[in-house]
Formats: C-alpha cells, structure tokens, sequence
C-alpha cells in the first residue's frame, strides 16, 4: 500500500468466493463510490468461468465515468495466489452446491423439523459447519504462511463457526465476521422513531445500540437514536403492532424472505430485550415449539420457510443477469450497497474510524460468556486495528438461550477438528429444534451425514457414532 | 469450642429443620459414633412437636452405652435461637408442604411432562426454587447477623438455587452443599472393579474421581482405585450391560428409587463421560424425548417416576416410627449413615484433612463456566477451611447441556430476588422438559404458581408476566 | 432534562470544589461556548465564599452575547443541596490545604527523596490518598442517596485511588477519571508528524492511539495520523532529539511545569512504548535513581521539582484574578479549555459520540491485570454509557513497572477503608521512590501521617503500625 | 509401567542431571526406601563420568539388603535416550558452571549489590535465568517428542523461570515444580507449638498451610496444627524473638546456610502474614535497602552472603565422597532425605494421595494474579494428576512485592524466546535490588552478559540493547 495524507492506493485485496453473483458485485460497486481508496482485487473461486466474468464486469465499472474509485480486478487460478501479498482477504463462499444445502433445509423435514434458513443453526447449521470448517481449516492456514498480517473479512455462513475456525487454526490472525441483520433492527428502530416521534429520513446509522450475544442471535439492551431512549418508544410501538405485526418492506407474503416481526415482536414481549436478526433467523435458535413447530405455526408467525428451489431459481436468474452485465446488455447501476466492508477497509488504512457490530473471539466484551467463543458485540474500527467495546453481561434467562448454541458450535468445530463425529452427533441432538427421539435424530443425522460427506472431514467416513 | 489435641469439645450445631424424621437421625447417629467431637445441637423447625420429640430421641441415644460422641440436644422456638453463636449450620428443611410437591411432580403430567424427582429442575424444580429462594434469602440475613463465621452446611434442594441464594444475600457466608449421589457412583465403581477385576471389598472412598458440573448432573471424567485406571474397565462393563441395564442394590422394579444404570450407561456411551447423579436425576437434566417422554418410555430405560404419594406415606411411616423411637418402642441402631456431614466438620474442626466432593461458587474450580455460578467438583476441607480444587474444563458437548440449566437456575433465582415473574416464566420456557408450546407451558407455570402462592417473594403476586 | 432533538435541556450539574480558581472558570467557558447544553450548575466547596464569587463570574458570563450555553450558577451551603437530583457530578477538589500538600512534597526532601509533582504516587501521592479517600467516601455515599444514576465525571488526584474509592464505596456508581496528560503526548506526535512530515495544523485530536496503563503512567502502543503509523516517524524522532530534548512549548526553564520530554525520550529508548504523562509525572513512577535521585539529576533531565511555594503564590493571584473578574474590572475571555468534560457529556446526552481515554476499573480492557483496579484506556461515550474499549495486554517489562503502583495504590485504598495504618506504611515503605532504608522510612511515614491527621482516617489516629 | 494393586513396577525414570553429587543421591536413598515402586534409572548428563559413577553407586545401593525398591541405574549418552518412554522426568541441572555462577553472585558485589543466594531473582538470579531458558526450552521439545504424557518434575532454579519454560515451549506439558522451602518453615512452626504449648515430636508434615505466592517468596496466610490455629501463637513467638531472632539449627554462624529467622519475623510484623523461604532467598525478593544494603547489614539481620567459593569447595569435597562411595570406602546411608518427590511418584501412579505445595502455572488458584504466570500454591496429587487447590487472594502490600517479580521473570522469559536483550535488561533494571543508576546498572548487566555469553540464546549475541 501507499498513502498519501488523504489517499491509500495499491491496496491488494483477496476475494475468495469471487465468482459470486450478488456479494462480489455489491463490493465492486462500494468500492467503485469510494473515492479514497484504490488497488486491485484477486478474484478466487472455484468457479473460473464465473470469476473471469466478474473480474471483466468489475473492470467495466472501473471505466465508467461516475466509478471514483479505481479498481482492477484479476481472475487467479489459486488461492496462494489471491492470498500472496493481500491486505485484506474478503471470504465469501458456499460451502459445497445448492445440493447440499437441499439437504441441510428440506431433509430434516422427513422428520418433522422445519428450518427457515438452514444455514447457522439447527440440523441444516451445524451440517454446513461440519462441511466447511475443513474448508476455513484451510484457508487459514494458507493466510498464515501467504498473507499473515492481513484483515480477514468473512461473510460465510455459519458465522460464528467460521471465524471460530479461523481463530483456533492461525490464532495470531486478524479476522472479524460481518452481518448485516443487525442494520435491518436499526432501519426497524428508526421507524419506530418516525412513527412514534414524528421524525422522518433518520439513517439506520443513526440508531445507537449496545449489542451483545452471537451472530443471528444477538440482543441489543440500549439503543438510542440522539438523546431519544427508544426503549420506551419500542415498548409502545410493540404493543401496538405485536398482534398484526409491522410490514416495514411490504406484505409479508410478497417473498419468501419478507416478513412482520411478530418473532421479534414477541421475543421483546418475553424477555425485554431487542433481538437482532430476521425473525426468519430468530426463530431457529428457539425450541422448535415456539416458531417453528410445523408450516402453519410459521404462518401464524408470519415469516416463511425459504426452499432451497428459490435459491435455485434465484442463482439461474443471477447467472443470466451476469451474462447481460458482460455483453453490456444491462448496466450495473453505481449504489451503496448498504454493506459497510469499504467503510471498514477505510477505517483499517486510517482514514476515519468507525464503530459498528461484529463478529471475534470474546476478549471480555461480554462478561459472562467463557473466553475465545465468537460473539458479536460492537467494535472500534481504526488505524489497522479492530477492538471490542465492553457490552456488559447476558441477562441469565437469554444467556440460558444462548450459552446452549455458543457450547453446541464449539463440539461442531471440535468434532470437526478432531474427527470425533460421535461428539457431531451430540451436539446435533441437543439442538433446540432437534426435538425428535435420539434414534430418529441418529438416523436423520447419518442421513444427512451421508449426503454431505465429499466435504466432511477425513476421519468422519472412518469412525463411527457412539 | 473448646479444643485439646485430639478432641474439640463445646461445639454448637445450629439444626434448621430439626424436625426431619430422617436427615437428623442420621447426623445423630453420626455423632453418636464420632468419638472426637461433642457439644449442643440446636434444633429448629416450624414443626416444634417433632422438634422437640427429635430432641428426646436424640438425648436418649447420647446416654446409650456404646454413643462414643456426647451430645446434647436443645429446641428452640425460634431461628435466631438455633443459630445465635453456632459454629456450625445445618440446613435441611422441606420448602413447602407435600402439598406444594404434589403439585411440582403431577400438576405438569396433565401438560404431558413427566418427572421423576421434580426438585431439582424441570417445571417442578424451578417452581420449589422460587419457593425456597425467599426462604433461604431470611436463612442467609440471620446467618450473617447471628453467626458470620459458621460453616454452613445445605442438604436442601433444589442444591444449586439454595447455595447461589445464600452466597448472593450475604457473600462473605462459609457455606458449601453436600450431595451423596456421587457416593453412588462410586459405589458402582467399586462394583465395576469387582466384577472385571474380581477385587472385592472396596469401600466406594476408595474410588477417586475429578468431578465438574452441577448437582445431580456432575460427570466424571478421571477415575482411578489404586493405580488402575477405571475408564477402560468401565467402557467393558458398559458395553457388556447397557442393553439390559445393571441391578447393583436388587431387582430395579422392587422401589421408586431402584434403577438399572442404564441412563447412565446410555449416557457414557453417547459423551465418553461418567455422568453422577442417579438415573432419575439424570433423565430430569435431558431433553424430555430422550428419556422421560412418557411413562413407557421411563419403564424402558428401567426407572421410576416417583410419585409424591409415596413421600406422603412413608412420611407417615417415619412418624410412627418417630413415637415408637420417642416410647423406647423401637430403637436406632447405630451406625454411619455412609453421609459425610461429620467427617466435614471434624475437617473443619481440625482433626484430619478430606477431598470430597461438594457445591461452591465457581471460583476457577471449572474453566468454562462464569464465576459465582454453583458448581459441583472436588474441594480440600481443613481446619477452618473448604477449597475447591482446580477441575479442569467440560467438554462443549457436555457443557451445551450444563450451561442452560446454570443460566436457568440463574434466572430463577434473580426473579425471585427481583420479584420479576416474567424472568422465572422464561426459565421454565427454556427448561428441556417443557416442549410444550409457550401458550399451554404459560398456563402450566401460572397454575403451579398459584397453588404455592403462599411461598412465593411477595412481589409475584402483584406483578404480571410479559 | 428536558430533550428536543437537538439540544439538551434543564441539565443539572452538581460541582464539588465549585470554589476552584480554575477548574471551575474552564467549565463556565466550555459550557458557554457550547450552544446545545443549558441547565444549572450547583456549585459547593467549603469555601463558600469563592463558591459564590464564582457564582456571580459565571451569571456574568452567561449574560455575555457570545455566550452559547445559558446556564445558571446557583451557590448551595451543603453538599446534599448540590447533589440532590443531578444529572452530572463533576469532583474537582484539594484534599486539605496547601499545608497538607507542602508536607507531602517536601517533607521528604529532608530524608533525600525528591518529587516533582507529589499528588500521585511516591510519598506525597500516596499521603494525599489516605487523606482523599475518606472524604471520597463520603461522596460516594451521598451520590448513592442523592443522585445514584448521575455521570460522575473526576477530576481530582491521586485519579486511581479516588476513582477506586467510588467504586468501592458504591459499586453500582457510573463514575470515570479524567485527564489530560494524554493530549499533552498526542500534541507532541502531531509535532513530530510536522517536524518530519512536514504537515502542519494538526489538532491532537486526529492523533489516534491506543493506551494501557495507569493515570500520569499510562502507555501508547499503537499511534497514527490518519494513515501513517507513528511509530517509525516517532523513533526518528526521538533518535534525533534524545540528547538535548525538546521543548515543544517554549524553554524548559521557563516555568516549573516546562520540559523537554527527555524522561518520556528515554523511556521510548528503554521500552520501546510512548509513555504519556509529562515527564514530571513519569519520573515519580520510577525507581528514583532513574530520573530523581537529587535536584542535579533532575536539572539533568530538563524538568523541575515544582514547588508548593510556587502554588501558594499562584493562588493568591488567582484570588486577586477572582476579585477583578467579579468586580467586572477584568473579563474572562471565552475560549476552549481544550479539556473535554463539555464533549462527553454531551455524548452523554446523546449528542454525538466520543472515544478517548479514561480512568475505569477493569472489565477487561486490560488483559493482564485484575479486574476492578482502576486503569486508563480508550473509551466509546455515547448515549447514557461509557464503555471502555479492549486494549490488549501491556508488555511484561513494563507491567512490572506498572502492577506494583497498581497493588500499593489498592493497598493504601483498603488501609483508608479498613483504618490498618501498618498496611499503608507497608505500600509506602513499597514505593520506588522510597529507597532510604526502612526505620528511617518509617519516620518519614509517621511524621507525614502527623502533619495530615486532621484528614485522616479516625482509626488512624488510635492505630499503631506493626 | 505394569501395576498389581499394590505395587508399580517397571517405573522408567529419566534423571537429567544425573551426574548431581547430591540430589541424585537423596533421590537414590528415597526410592531404596520405598517398597511399593520399582524400575530403571535413565541417568543422563552433560557430565558422563560422574553420571556413570553415580549408575555405579545407584545399583550397589539396590543391592544393599535394606533396600525395598529395586531400582536399576543406566547411564546413557544422550537426552533423547533418557527420554524416551520415560514415565517421569526429574530435572535438576546446574545451568552453567561454577564459573557462571561466581559471576552471578560476586560481579554485582563491584557495584555494592550483595546477594545472598543469588539464582532466584537479583542480578544473578535474573542473569541465571536468561542461561537456563535455552536449555530449558530444547528440554521441552526434547520431552514433547519422546514422552509428551511423562510428569516433569522440575528441581532446578531459577524454579518460576524453568517451569515457565517448559510450558510456554509445550503447553501441553505435564510439569511441576518442587521446592523445599516451604518444608522449613513447616519445621519452624512445629517448634513454635512445641515451645509455646509444650508439644513435642511433631512432624513438619503435621503443620497444615495455606500457601499463596510464588517459590522462595510465597507466603502462608492460614497455619494450623490439627485444632489449634497457628497464628496468634506464632504472633507471640515472634514477639518474643525478634530482636535477637530464633536458631532452631544451631547458632547462625555455623554456616553460610545457617540463620536466625530474623528476617522471617520481621516480614511477620509488618506485613501480618508468614513468609516462607529462608531469610537468603526472602531478602532478596525486597528493596535492596531493607536486609542486603551492605555485609554490615546482612549480619546485623543474621544471615549469610553465601559465597560461591564454597560451592566450589563443597562440590571437591563431594567429588572425593562420590569417589569413596564407588571404591566402597564409604556407605550411603539409608534415611528419609525429606524430599518429596517420591511421594509424589507413589501419589502419580495411584497409591496413596497427597497434598503438598507446588510451582504450577495460575489457572485460578490465585485470584490476583493472571494467568499462565507460574505460582507456588498447595496443589492435590492423585492417580496421574496434579490439581491445583484455590489459595484466595494476595492482600494488596504483599502483591505489589509479588508482582514486579512476576513480570520481571515474565520479561526476562520472553526476552530470552524473542532474543530481544532490551527486555531483559529493563527487567534487570527494575529489580530491588538493583539500585544503582541505570547507567551503571546497564554495566553490570552487560559485564554479566558477556561473562555468561556461551549460553545464551544466540540472538542476545548479535543484538544490542536500546
């Protein structure tokens, strides 16, 4: 990198997963509306033939006028290639096909148990961690001896385990876990303040919470919006609309990801305290009694089981739309994406400083949780520096919530590092949707075990479950 | 106390609930075999006539020829009586009636949730610990202002709540809890021994573990007799006996309380660690589909429920007993009791060092778990002092299991201190033997909260849940 | 308070030592200058008479047209008055008189032992917080009964043992130290960014660092200005100028609060960490053969041993100012005191956010050093919170240096508390500035001890050391 | 090792230091004594000839008709011989020679620094250290890749710095250190029953301690004799003895070792609590200034400079008595050596358990020290493990002696794994009893240094101090 008093160019970034249809596009448009910064980005993927057609659309929007930011994009073979050198490294992939993911979402439902996602708890969850903790197992260790001081972005799903992985394998690393769930409850806080306060076009930014808890999971107990407690506002607003709940995007029914709050809602109801992330996310961390019993409770909830199909579709629709971007048939249109990794690369080189959530190793910023588990609480961004802020403690009844799924992820990571699939296989049991009888929960585990098993570790084909 | 080298005459026992017909005679006879110790035991209870009566009882057995410990037995009509400059306190009292436990056990069979103690966990747990939380709160005041310095010695369950409560209401309080569920499970080592080794006689202090959880749900995961290394054997005698389960103390049908170990082995077989705790506390700890999802069920994995009917009528037995006792009808045999409340504050006294296990604040004692929270694991008792000793880590598997119901018990007991009933109906949502949906679950606590109304913190029956 | 969107309200502020000459003038113009605050500043001091000139200075000033921030100074007789219903505390006071301070610096002198400054550590630091920490108690107490969820924002000295004092008198206190002598160090890296980068107008506040100390002995380990890494440009820096020091703000000679950095130079050369705290502070945290062994050596590090004469006199033309100022025949002239209380409570009130460094005790910002003692590090403000920001670890080398002010300050905390007078004499017969032999220490000791009795604790008086 | 329920046979031992004319001989007598243990000797050393004699004395002494335990003593060349499968590990070297260790203690001498042992802390404890570590370090390798799962036990001083060591290269490390030390003051105890309650015979073993520090400056703030608290008898001893001090051992002049306690007592009166070590070692862990000013000094406080010139002449004399014991012109005798290492051997292996004090690294047992940091507190040996017991908390005086130790043996380890010189001479600068001018000092350090250069790590070499 080189710096001028205002500038940093020749910043070398590492995009792993760069053939990606959706996230790779949203950072070439980010960095594209960043005057600030510039250098090149190393696009890795499995997928070549996706990658050399997004370094050219990304050398594209280079050109363009409005582009202030001037990027070039490579297409590399290997990962040491995109790795050598970067200063940042942006992970962003699926571990394994759609097809997994099938299994991981629609499996379970053999058996009565009903994922909304599919991809951070529950069967599906911790099935996906299993599958790409050797996958971050090695990226680690490639980032240790290419790139050791480099700023490791993830965005992979499971979260938590993720950046878990890349912790237990190359301790010295410099990794965080970026969500942007807990944006969305700001934008829902902000229009709380609208409706209650009369106040419009407040900037989900401007919505200050203490956050504390883990990815998907994770519970705000202060949030402020100037000097307005909104604790009080929430109570109210929550008391108008838990019934019916609150479309802030539209009728729910429009797509499989819109929804009404209600989990929300009635999380705030039970426990006092603001959940974070989607009721679509929420609902998997609860007893399965609670959401998720069967698709008529989710209806009365108001929220949807996504079906891996969509996803499907979805990616079709997105590979032809990548085509268009190519042959200059349609324009991607320069916008922030809402994501803040640039705002965050910028804090990194120093220019500007920046609090916001995510996702370390607890270093104390959450009292009572034990050391080295990933939570998500706020953060200080700065000079080539990330450091917690102190949230305080768990409220026990949420803790009890939590501390359930931080211990069931640890035996998942563990089991994935040892070869040990009978302590997999526990934890799977003891998920809070997992409520089925342990010789049925067995059978759909080795099932799914089965379906998976190209990515499981080694020693999980070998050894048995106890 | 008064003390030459080899005996401490002089000593006072504050007895709360003297008026037991089981736990006091026990520690009568206790003292009557200690021939070092001697001095006044206070009893105290609501029920005076039995008091009074235990006294008699136990005057009668200091003048027996063959009682080697002389000592005195004293009611009194108040508390602060019993504890005014004791060295020594014993807490064993029944929160409540059989009337409130009634409802604890069978009140939630009507919801489908079954309990095979219900005073430790699950709704009925949870429920005597609000009970017992106000109870203990007033134990701990008087403690402080009568007797600072006493060692205070908890029979009482639910175990865990009892000893958080007295710590967290006067924290310089010398207090730690005795359990004989682990002396079980050495026993049943001791068993394992003789049958693979064919050593007999072994007495179950002989055995020597590391143990770490909490009550009733402590697992083993180092034991040892002499130089022989227990796992493998008792990985042999599980495998050879966890089909039909292993009748140590008779047929498993023949009591309420006699068992098969197979829970036990079942669980050993799934964690690779010795769990204590008797099958039916066990089970209570567990997801409820694993073994206590309907009466079949249990009969399966060879336990029982126990019915507080049972209790009703063997207490009945027990007063009967008492006045023939008190007549000179009938006799106490003396012998120990196998508990260890005597050889403890012989330690405690002075005279001999021992290892046991007991319940602490967490001081370090488990890695994994916060600081403060009740855990059981080994501790070195000498003069005047009890230590915990350092126990090493859970495994995540086992702690995904410990730590909801540490947060649980946790939130029980800050509801009760706060009066906040919306926090104790949270706990008992997340407890894993309530899997029944939040709405049905909300009118089972509701209804087991009135019917023990009469001991709830006041504050409950004014406020209302969320 | 009363909110509007952009301003605050009806604040009330409570300022104990509302007869400073100097404190106080600084916060009426910071106030003044600050458009979106108002309210009512209580003043009390037991001076009264100085409290109600100031009261009379500060009406004046806020009748001024270029006055921003309209607030009213009310004089109360008694510190409930001040206390009562305050949104912010501000402590700003002398423990004892000029006397007391004129025992603590130059008492010693007499035994060889030479301190520049006195308030902190060494003899008179240490004298000055036995004689603080009762009257913090007091204070403690009555923002318990007065206030308890006021800001308390402190400023007096010894900072760690008056912060530590709060706490421990009343742990659920929201209580911060303030200090500037960080600015000093970040007003001497944006010179050396000038000198060697040759950008100019830099204000402090872009010199972002990370601290980890213990207040006037706090440490920098990471530095930068907006993209640069201070550190290299630091080491040039201090190679260059090391010999011969450098006067930022004019000759060392020139006042006795002048320096040339030569200490803080020498410390960068030893350690290899910027320490802040100007070079009078720094030194009386050292082995006194370091940098104060006797007047020759300190003239040899360009600092100076600053008189209590020189206060004395300098406070008399402050009384004489005062006088002028009320009688209107001289104005205060409104400027920034460069002091930052204004700024955080502001963040306080939820307008705007801050990170600067403050004195909390330890909830792990610092990893090597036990919770509760009082340490300096960053720390996030926002809206009704402060909330300190993970620091890391310091370097062994220099926690050696560190840990033992950090245990004797915590000594001298709990002789004030408990009334031990030998437990006191121990920390201070401990400090490294103390290195005449110990009978001889123990004289200076007592004779100090005597020359403050008025203040301190009343066991005290009737104790005897061992 | 195979096992009968009473005895362990086949026990490999590898001895490193095996030509030691002294300890390997009490090791030698205690394992002849002991019935239930027997197996090989794997004596190795850098000194072959005297490791090949003391083969010869250890199986003569097998053969001896009063020897229980049959042990058989091989020399071998390398480490790795000894090494592999070896159960336990007994490390007990001299880091250097003679010739190293005169400089150690007798250069500072030059610049009125006196010690009077000389290889714990100090100038020549710290300097010893920088020697050992990277010997210690290829130890621990060496014990990670032939017997990862041996006990080490670790006799070598400077004993925090070695067990550090060997953790901080092999975490996974099965290592404690053992000192003596604390046995004496054991013995002064029973002395001070025996003269102030008339009790004669009492064993040190008898004399009950809770210990909490770390080696040769740990302190015991709990002593008792089965019922009777130690305390205020010792209280009176003290009282009664300090002036002119307590010989249990003969008249303090008799030898360089002999001593009058008067140190001891005098920490007991100011700091309340019993320091354990002998006056040698506890000096020098103070402030130069209070018992090692000068020689004068010293015998005014009873004690002795122990030169190395004695070393020299004791270690002929044992080479001529090694001699005399091989040609059989001399017995061994058999007797208790006092030692406990082979208890501790019996207790590893499973007969018989054992609570003593040990140097391990801090996983709680003191609060108010953080972790990893190597600590002497009581610790419970069982069947393979080594388990700390909870000490509590240092009262803060005693801490801020302790803890400059702690990181100045912290920064001197890290300075000798890293090669960075400066660390080690800023912890050699900030040592008690350093206090000469740091000038001077950074003299001494590098004439040390060079005297001492052959062994250390070899980036000390090449580097150079800031």
């Amino acid at each position: 990198m080189e710096v001028t008093s205002d500038k940093v160019t020749g910043i070398r970034i590492a995009y792993v997963g760069g053939g990606s249809r959706g996230w790779a596009w949203m950072l070439m448009k980010d960095l594209a509306l960043e005057p600030q910064l510039s250098g090149t980005v190393y696009l890795y993927d499995i997928d070549y033939q996706a990658t050399r057609d997004n370094a050219s659309i990304g050398n594209s929007l280079s050109q363009k006028e409005d582009s202030l930011g001037k990027w070039k994009y490579e297409v590399v073979r290997t990962l040491d290639e995109a790795l050598r050198r970067a200063d940042f490294v942006v992970l962003s992939i699926l571990p394994g096909t759609f097809q997994e993911m099938h299994t991981d979402v629609h499996l379970p439902e053999k058996y009565g148990i009903y994922q909304s996602v599919g991809d951070t708890t529950g069967p599906g969850g911790l099935m996906r961690g299993l599958r790409t903790i050797p996958i971050y197992r090695e990226i680690a260790r490639k980032i240790r001896d290419c790139c050791p001081k480099a700023w490791v972005i993830n965005y992979t799903n499971p979260m938590s385990m993720c950046v878990r992985t890349l912790y237990k394998e190359f301790p010295e690393i410099k990794a965080f876990g970026c969500c942007h769930e807990v944006f969305s409850t700001q934008t829902l806080l902000a229009e709380v303040v609208r409706e209650m306060r009369g106040i419009d076009g407040i900037s989900r930014k401007e919505i200050k919470v203490n956050l504390l808890g883990i990815n998907h999971f994770a519970w705000i107990d202060r949030a402020s919006y100037k000097n307005i407690d909104l604790y009080p506002l929430y109570q109210d607003f929550v008391e108008r609309h838990y019934l019916e709940g609150y479309e802030l995007h539209g009728p729910w029914r429009d797509s499989y990801f819109s929804l009404a709050e209600k989990v929300k809602f009635d999380l705030f109801r039970r426990y006092g305290l603001i959940a974070t992330g989607g009721d679509r996310h929420l609902a998997e961390f609860m007893p399965s009694s609670h959401y998720l019993k069967d698709p008529e409770m989710v209806e009365e909830w108001k929220f949807h089981l996504t079906p891996v199909k969509w996803r499907v579709e979805n990616s079709k629709a997105r590979e032809e739309l990548q085509q268009r971007l190519l042959k200059g048939e349609e324009n991607i249109e320069l916008s922030q994406s809402g994501e803040e990794g640039v705002q965050q690369i910028k804090a990194l080189v120093g220019l500007g400083e920046l609090v916001t959530n995510v996702n370390l190793p607890n270093r104390g910023q959450i009292d009572n949780i034990p050391g080295k588990m990933v939570v998500e609480t706020n953060a200080f961004f700065s000079y080539d520096s990330v450091r917690p802020i102190w949230a305080g403690s768990l409220p026990a009844e949420i803790n009890a919530l939590i501390a359930r799924h931080i211990f069931n992820q640890e035996a998942i990571v563990e089991a994935a590092f040892s070869g040990d699939k009978s302590r997999a296989l526990q934890a799977f049991l003891n998920d809070p949707l997992v409520t089925i009888e342990p010789g049925k929960a067995s059978s759909l585990f080795h099932e799914m075990l089965e379906s998976t098993q190209e990515y499981l570790p080694p020693e999980f084909l070998s050894s048995t479950t106890r």
